[in-house]
C-alpha cells in the first residue's frame, strides 16, 4: 500500500474500460499513440510525488493511518496548507510545460465535496462512506476524475421537466436494488476521465423536490460494466508542420461518459434524492474546483506573459510605448491573478471540517482570468505580428532550394536567427489554439457562473455596506 | 478582349510561377487539390461577372474603351459609385461564403494609391505608364493582388540601416539598366499571389534619403523569372472529423515572395527613388486597403451574429437576460460596422481625381471591428459552451454503436437533433480559428496603424476644437 | 403670425404659471436673475431663425399655410430634410457654446410621436386634433417642450399596481366630463418647461388593458391651473472663484411638474385610454428625442475633444505618445459619434407619413455617447492633471500679495500664461460637472433602454444572419 | 512628551503660519470656520489615539525610547506589522465617513522614504538626521505633511532646461551657508499642510547632473517664514440645498505652497545635490504613500457599494438582472481592491531596514482602483437615477405648499420616504463630486505613474516568463 508509482498508474489502466476514440475503441490507453500521451500526462503527478525534490509538496504523512500519502487527499486544516496544496498545483503545471496533470485535483475537489455535504446532510452513513472511500484513495493513492456537467438539454428547464427531448438529460436513478442503485443519463466535459482510476460523479446544479431521481452522487471505477466514454480530439504531438521538439508533449482530453443503466453498490454512494442539497455539493466542488483552476493558470499566464515578451524581444520592439504598455498589462494579469489566488487561500473559511478557500476571492481569480484572457490573447498576436499565420513552415524549411530563403528572410534581428522565431511562433500557435479561448471560459463554470456566486455570496457585503452609508446619510 | 470567364482565369494561372505548398512545388496551382481550392475561390468573381443578377454591380461600361469592364478598375468618381463597390465586395463576400473572392479588390486599391501617387509626384511619365497599366488591366480584365509588406527585419531600423542583419529586409533596387530595373527582398502576407496574374508592388513605409534604394514600386506577372512563393497552409476541405458539407469549399492562402534579383521593364515602373512620395504611395493603398476590409468584415460579422444566435436557439437560452446582453452586443458591432464603412463611401474626399472613402471613419472603421473581435468571439464562445471543444465528432457518430448515444445526448431540445447542433458547432470551428484573430487584427494594418492614422489625419479637427473652446474660455 | 421674435417669446412667459426655485416662487421667470438665464438660451432659437445667416437651416417655407415656419414644425420627408434637422441642432448648439437652446426640439418630437401614433391608433379624430394643433404650433411658434417621465414609485410595478405607494405614481385621469379630461400625478425631469409656452404630455412606458386610466397624452398651456413646477438647481453665472468671462451664459433647467387636477379640453387630448398605443407613442418619442440628442452631442463632444487638445498643448504633452492615444480615443468618439448621427438620418425608415431616423443606429449611437462618455471624462481629468482640483482661484488672484505667485507658479510653459491656463480648467470644471454624467446616462433614456431597443429592433437582423449561417452549416 | 491630544493639536495650528483660503488670509486655521473643518479632520487621528477601542491598533510602545508612540512613525519589521498599519488606516477613514484622518500617513510615507534613501546613499550624516528626526517626530506625536509635487512648467523638460519660462518651476537651492540653505520654488497638491506641523519635502522626479541644485530633501514647520500657502476650495459643511446631517463633517483641502527663500537648518536637510539618489527617494515615496492610497480607498469603496446597492433596493430593482450586474461589478471591484492591498503587506519586501509593501502589487492595487473607478461612478448614477439631478432640495422640502407634493411624489416605494431617498442622494452627490475623480486619478500619483512602475518593477519576472518558454519551444 501507500503511494503509487508512475508505472504502476499506467499499468493500471489496461482493466477493460471503454474508450471510443475519433471513432475508434482503444484497447489499452497507456499504450495508445493518442491517450498514452494524456496518460503519461497525469503520470507525472506520480513522478513528482516519487521525487526527493518535491516529495515535500506533494506529500504529507497521515498521522491516522501511519503512512504518507498524496497532499490532496489529506483535509487541509489551514491557510497555510491551502497554500501549500496551491502551490503543489503551480509546481506540477510548471513542470507540465503549463498542463497540470491532473491526477488527482479534480477528484480531490469531488471528495472534498462530499466530505462537506455529508456533514450539511449529517446523516452519519454518508459521513462514513465518505471517509471511508477518503481512506481507499489514500492508501491506493488512485488517479481520481469528477463526472460533473450532465448533457443537459434545454438549459431554461429542470432535469424532470416534461418539456425535455428525453427524461435522461441529467443523470439519474433509474433503480435501486439491495445491492446498489442504477443511473443512466451522460456527463460531459470530463477531464481526464479515460486514464483515471475512479469517476466521482455529482450532480451539476441545484434541484427541485420534483428532481428528486437526478439528486445522486456515487464513485465508480472506470471499467464499471455499462460505462461508455467519447474522448475529444486532442493534438498527441507536435505536427510535422512544426520543427521538432524533443521535450515530452503534455495534453489532456476530456469525455462524455454515457451511463447506460450502471449498477453503483452502496458503499459508493454519497448522495441518493436528498434534492434540498444537491446545490451544496455542487456549489462547494465549483469552488474547490475554481480554486484548483486558479493555481494552475499562474503558469499558464507566464507562458503568455513569456511569449509576448519573446516576440516583442524578437522584433525589436520591447521598448516601443505601445508594446510596453502591452506588455505591462500582461504583468498586471499575472500579478493580479496570482495575488488574488494566495489571497483566496489566506483568507480561507472552514467547511465541513477542513478549510475552504474563500469564496468571493476564489470566484473573483476566476473570473479574472477567464474574462481577460481574450485580451491577452489579442495582446500577443499583435506583438507577434501577421508572421504567425503566414510564416513558412518546417516543410518548407525542409526544402533545400528554399531554406536558405527562410533562413535569410526569417531573421528578425541581429542575433535572432529565423528558425529560433519559427520556433516561438510554433510554441504560441501551440499553445493559443481557438478551443483554449473556450476552455479558459468555459473550464470550472462559465463567467457568468462565477458572477452570480461572487453576487450570491458577497450580498452580505452589499447588505453592510448599504447600513453603513445610511448611518451616513441619517437615513432611517 | 473585355471581360474574362472564369474558365479562362483558371487556365491563365498554368502560366510556369513557381510556388511552393507544403514543402512542395505545385506544377498548375488550378488543377492542385489545395490551391485549386483558393483559384475557384477566386474566380467566384469572374462568376459574378458574368451572372446576369450581379452584372450591374459588377460591372461599368467605360465610354473611353468602348467596353463593359470590371468596376474595380474604373475610378470611382463620387459616393455612390464608392458605396456601389462597396456593395459589391459585401455582394460577393455573402456568395463566397464569408470569404470575399479577391481577384481585383486589393489590386485595384494598388493601382488607385499608384494613380493618386503619380499625381503627387507630378511626373508625366509616371502618370502616363499608371493609366496605360489600368487600360491593360481593364481589357485583359487580369486577376491581381498587391505585395506591401516587407520581411522589415528589425522593426525599429529603418531599411537602410547598418544595423539590420542584411540590407534586403526591404525589397530594393539593386541595378538599373535599359531595360529597367532589377529588384531583390521578400514581400509577406500577399494574399491571392499564388493564384494572380499580376503582382503590384509598393513601399510598405514611409522612406527616408537613404533609403532610396528602397523607394519602388511596379508590377509584373506571377510567372516573371526571380520570383518564388511560399504559400502558407491552409484548410482546403471540411476535415474527416466533421459532418460532410456539399457547399464549394472557400478559402485564400497568402505567400512570402521571393524576389531573387528579379528584372522589372520600364514600363511596369511606378517609383524608382521618389522616397518622399512612399509614405504617400502606401498611405493611399493603405487607406483604400482598409476600406475593402470594412466592407468584406460586414458578411463576416452577420456570420458572428447568426452563430450566436443560432447556439442561443438551440441552448434554448435566447431570452436569458445576459445572453440577450451579448446578442445585443453583437448587433452594436455589426450595425455601427455597416454604419462606419457606408459613411465612409458617402463622406468621401476627392484624391488623385477620384473618390477616396473618407480617411478618419475609414480607419475607425477598421478600428472598430478589429479591436472588438476578440469579444466578439468569446460571446459566441461563452453561448456555444463547452461541448464546442467536447463535442464527440462526425467520426464518433459514423460508429453504430456510438450513434446512438450521440444522437440522445447530443440533442439540445424539442425540434432541434444533435446533428444540427453539431453541424452547427463545426460551422463555428471553421470560421473560428485562432489564426482568424491573428488575421483580424493585422489584415489591412494592426489597430496601432489605424490608430496613428485616425491621430494623424484627425489632428486638424483637434486643433479646431481646441480653437473653439479657447474662444468659449476666452483665452488668448 | 407667422416666426415669433426672441423678444416676444421672452415677453410670452409671463403669464401666471407657477414655478418654484430653490423655494420661491418665481414671479415672471423671464426677468429672474436665475430662471431668465435658462429663458435666454431658449430665446438663442428665436434669434438664429432671425438671422439671415442661419434662416435657410432654421426656417421652411410651408406651401399649405402660405408662411415661413421653424423647421421644427414641419414633418420631415426624406433623408436630406432630415440631415438639416440634424445640422440645424449641431449649429444651434454650438452658437450656445455647447447648450442646445431646445425652444421646440423636445416638443416637436413629441408632437411627431403624436402624430405617429394617431395614424397607428387609426382614429380619424386623433388625427384631426393632432393636425390642428400642429399648424397651431406653427403658425403661433410657441416654444415647446415634453412631459413624458412620470414619478414612478417601484420601478418593477405597472401604474396601477396596488402595491404601488399610491395610485398617482404615473399620471392618471381621474375624471373625464364634457369641457375634457381632469389628470392628476407628476412628471419628472422636463428640461425647459418652466420657460416653455407649452407642455405635451404623453406616457413614459408601455401599458396593460389595467393601466387604461394611465395611456394619457395632451398638450397644455404652461399656466393651466393646477399646475406646479419645481426647477432644479443651476448654475446661471459664472461662480465668484472663476475669472470673469463675457459671453452669454447659457444653462437649462428640468421641472418636476405636478399636475393637481388639471383639466385637458378635448381638442388637446390625443390619447386617452389607448392602452395598446402608449407604446408605440413612447416608443416613437423616445426614437425621435434620441436623434436629438445625438445630434446635439456633437458639439458638446468637440468640447470633449477641444478641451483635453488644450491642457495638452498647454502641459507641453501633446506629443507624448500615452498622451496622443488619448487624444485619439477622443478623435474615435466624436467621429464616430458623427458617422453614426448621420448614418441614422441617410438610413431613415418611414413612420405616419414622415420620415423618422433609424432606430438601430440612431440607438446605437446615443448608447456609444453615454456608455463611453465617463472615458472621455476621465481622460480630460488625466490630461489635466491634479491642478484642475487644486489650482488657486480668482479670488486668490485678486489679491495682490498673491496674485504675483500664481503668475509665476500656474505658468504651464513659455507662451501660455498661468490665467490662460486657469481659464481653460474653469471651463472645464463647468463643463464637467458630476451631474453632466447623470444627465448623459439618463438624458433621452438610460444605456439600458438604448440596448433593450436595439435588441427589439435588431431581432430580426439577428434571424436572418441566423438563416444564413444555417444554409452554411447545412443544417435544417 | 508622548502622544499629542487633539486638543493640544488643533492649539498647536495658531503658530503665525501664512495660509490663504479663497482670497483670504487665516489668522488661525483650527478656529476658521473652513479650514477648522479640516483641522478638526486631522483632529480624528489623535481622538482614536487616545480611545482605548483603537489605542492596540495606533499606536506602539517604542522600546528605545520607553514610551507608547504613533504606529506610524514605527519602522514596520514584517507582513503583520504592515497589515496593522493598513488595519489602522482603512480603520480611521472608516471613522472618517470615508475620509481618511492624515494626520501622519503621508508624512511618515516621506520620513521612511528619506531613511531608504538615507541608507541607498551611505551617508552616516544623512543617516543620523534622519534618525533624530525620526526620534523628534515620534516625541512630539507632530502632524506632519509631504510637500513631493513641484509646479513643473512645460512637462516634457527637466527642471535645470533653459525652456523652461523661469527656473524655478522646480523647487531649488539658491543659497548655501553656515545656518542651512535658502529654497526657492512651489510644490502642489500638498494636502493637509495648511493644518501639520511639519512640512517633509522631497523632490518629485529623477534628475540628471545638471538637476543637482532641485535635488533636494527637508523638513521644516509650517509657519517657517518665507512660506505661503494657499488652499484650493472646498465643502466645509452640507450646503443649505441639502437635508441637515448632525454627523462631524469630515473633508480635507490642498495648499499650493511658495517657498520664497526659505531657510532650512542643516539638520533638517535629508538630501542636498545627490542627484543620482533623487528617483530612489520619490520612487520610495510613491510606493509608501501608494499603499496608504490603497489602504484608505477599501472604505471608500464600500461606500460606492453601499450607495449602489441602497438606490437599487430603494427603486425595487435590487433584483433585476442588469442591476444584479452592476452590484456584482461593484463587489468585484471592492474585494479585488481588499485582496491586492492586503497581498501588498503579506508579500512585503525589506528596504533600509523597515518592511514596505510589495511594489509591483502595490501598483497594481492603485491602478485598479484608480483605472476603473469611473465605471463605478457610471454604475451608481445609473442606478440612481436621472433623479439625482432633477430632484428638488430640502430648500422646496421647507415650503409647505410644495412640502407634500414632494412627500408624495419622491417616495420610490412603500416603506421608504421621499425624504429617506433624498437624503441618500444627497450622500451621493456629497460623495461623487467630479473633483473626486480628478483626485481618485492623480492622487499618489497617476494611473501612467503606477503602469510604468509595474512594467519597470515587473522586468524581471517577464525575462523570467521568457527564459521559461524558450526552453519550452527549444530556441538558442
Amino acid at each position: 500500500m501507500g503511494l503509487m508509482t508512475a508505472q504502476e498508474y499506467l499499468e493500471s489502466l489496461h482493466d477493460g474500460r471503454i474508450v471510443y476514440y475519433l471513432g475508434e475503441k482503444i484497447e489499452n490507453v497507456a499504450q495508445d499513440p493518442n491517450l498514452g500521451v494524456c496518460a503519461r500526462t497525469m503520470a507525472l503527478d506520480y513522478e513528482i510525488a516519487e521525487d526527493p525534490k518535491y516529495k515535500d509538496l506533494a506529500t504529507v504523512y497521515d498521522e491516522e493511518l501511519g503512512e504518507t500519502i498524496s497532499r490532496y487527499y489529506h483535509k487541509p486544516q489551514n491557510g497555510e496548507e491551502l497554500i501549500k496544496a496551491h502551490d503543489l498545483i503551480v509546481t506540477s503545471t510548471n513542470l507540465g510545460d503549463g498542463i497540470i496533470p491532473f491526477s488527482h485535483d479534480i477528484g480531490s475537489d469531488a471528495l472534498n465535496a462530499y466530505s462537506i455535504t455529508a456533514q450539511a446532510i449529517g446523516n452519519p452513513e454518508y459521513i462514513q462512506r465518505v471517509e471511508n472511500y477518503r481512506t481507499y484513495l489514500k492508501q491506493k493513492d488512485l488517479a481520481t476524475c469528477a463526472a460533473v456537467t450532465d448533457v443537459k438539454g434545454d438549459r431554461m428547464l429542470r432535469p424532470s421537466h416534461p418539456g425535455q427531448a428525453h427524461p435522461d438529460q441529467y443523470l439519474r436513478v433509474v433503480e435501486k436494488n439491495d445491492k446498489g442503485i442504477i443511473v443512466r443519463g451522460a456527463k460531459m466535459h470530463i477531464t481526464g476521465a479515460a486514464y483515471s482510476n475512479e469517476i466521482l460523479v455529482l450532480p451539476c446544479r441545484a434541484m427541485t423536490e420534483k428532481d428528486v431521481d437526478y439528486a445522486v452522487a456515487f464513485a465508480i471505477p472506470a471499467n464499471t460494466p455499462g460505462l461508455t466514454q467519447i474522448c475529444r480530439p486532442f493534438k498527441s504531438k507536435v505536427s510535422s508542420l512544426e520543427f521538432p521538439n524533443t521535450r515530452q508533449h503534455f495534453i489532456h482530453t476530456d469525455s462524455l461518459i454515457v451511463f447506460d443503466d450502471v449498477l453503483v453498490p452502496w458503499e459508493r454512494v454519497f448522495m441518493c434524492g436528498e434534492w434540498e442539497h444537491a446545490a451544496t455539493m455542487v456549489y462547494n466542488f465549483a469552488l474547490l474546483h475554481r480554486r484548483t483552476g486558479v493555481a494552475y493558470r499562474i503558469p499558464m499566464s507566464e507562458q503568455l506573459a513569456g511569449v509576448a515578451m519573446a516576440m516583442a524581444e524578437y522584433n525589436g520592439v520591447s521598448q516601443a510605448p505601445h508594446v510596453r504598455e502591452k506588455l505591462t498589462d500582461l504583468l498586471v494579469y499575472l500579478e493580479t491573478l496570482r495575488s488574488l489566488s494566495r489571497s483566496a487561500c489566506l483568507d480561507f473559511v472552514m467547511r465541513g471540517g477542513m478549510a475552504v478557500p474563500n469564496p468571493v476571492v476564489t470566484n473573483i481569480a476566476k473570473y479574472h482570468f477567464a474574462s481577460k484572457y481574450h485580451d491577452m490573447v489579442k495582446i500577443i498576436q499583435d506583438l507577434a505580428g501577421g508572421a504567425l499565420v503566414t510564416s513558412p513552415t518546417y516543410k518548407d524549411f525542409q526544402v533545400p532550394e528554399i531554406k536558405s530563403y527562410i533562413e535569410k528572410y526569417m531573421i528578425p534581428k541581429n542575433g535572432i536567427s529565423g528558425e529560433q522565431r519559427m520556433r516561438m511562433m510554433d510554441l504560441i500557435r501551440r499553445i493559443l489554439p481557438a478551443e483554449n479561448e473556450t476552455i479558459c471560459l468555459h473550464g470550472e463554470g462559465s463567467p457568468m457562473a462565477e458572477r452570480m456566486t461572487i453576487f450570491l455570496e458577497g450580498r452580505r457585503t452589499l447588505a453592510q455596506c448599504m447600513k453603513l452609508v445610511e448611518t451616513q446619510a441619517q437615513v432611517g
